[in-house]
């Protein structure tokens, strides 16, 4: 079996939250039965994104200001102005991050740093339900 | 066959364009005859990038007008200085959004999001001939 | 052998360095024995990230310039304040590039465009000594 696959589900609040994924990837690892291999972790939507970070209240608080600076909520943006829309700001976060990363699996874990942890990023300007796709090759 | 690739070919106009890379990854994805599996999405380059958003003309304009604002293209730059050339806000973009993506497939096809499609920024200063590569692993 | 797996030593001087991946990556792709194939590379640790770029002093100049501009050392961070830490900035940055990127082998080699380097870039604020997993699958 050379691909295993699972979809988790969370629900966020959007607004630039961020979600630790680390247990439950860390799950379908251990579940996959790998031993060395890669995980996949994707999120669908356009308003989202993965990536790792030290999930620690100042460095979450320091990326949702830093975004809330580049790409402030209340610019002016055409998606807005053309599909009567509020979450441009949140297309354009989560093309600049992408949806995806892979992680190294070694002896039937995640090969992770000791303070890095796998995030969802959700830019939405409203709570969502979010799946979240994780791929395991080994 | 644990691993199908192709070779797309487009051509851009540069200087930020963004292409739909979706209809052809899709196909790949369905000739390769996978069912359950990954496909990583790559561009060859220096000055372009491959991530995902929904490729709607309000969205593309908002992404060109933020990377305008924080990496102009008539900035000062090293790159350009020490090599007589004109386009290091390419690199320097390029290298924040990164080469590659990876997506899931199940049931034979891409997992994307109703409105998230993969797409190719070309960063460059003039048009392009692109190479885009496609691996299916299954 | 569908998965083969190395583990490089890197020392950076950290401070947004960016060291050239591509040799050694190239000679664990050569020794995996893939004809077809993708390698992922990944950066354990939350201050660093993984991308591609022309590895060229004016392109290295320009990429440390844009980050100290957009996201400054000596700026005001709630990571700092509440850890009596000082690389907050390196944290955010490494957040917002990512520790992972995938890449295409064809005919036993990297697919890489002519002047595109698999990089390394240490954001942390003091010398460090890293570890970068490669993952080849084929």
């Amino acid at each position: 079996m050379p691909v295993h696959s699972e979809q988790l589900q969370y629900r966020t609040r959007g607004a630039g939250s961020v979600i630790d994924l680390t247990p439950r990837v860390s799950q379908v690892v251990r579940e996959s039965g790998a031993t060395s291999g890669i995980a996949t972790v994707f999120v669908p939507g356009a308003t989202a994104a993965v990536t790792a970070m030290e999930h620690e209240q100042g460095n979450v608080s320091d990326l949702r200001e830093l975004l809330d600076r580049l790409i402030p909520p209340d610019g002016t943006y055409e998606h807005n102005r053309l599909n009567h829309d509020t979450n441009a700001h949140a297309h354009i976060r989560a093309a600049l991050l992408g949806p995806s990363e892979t992680f190294p699996i070694e002896a039937g874990r995640l090969l992770l740093g000791t303070w890095q942890q796998i995030v969802l990023v959700d830019f939405d300007d409203r709570p969502r339900e979010r799946t979240v796709i994780v791929n395991v090759v080994s």
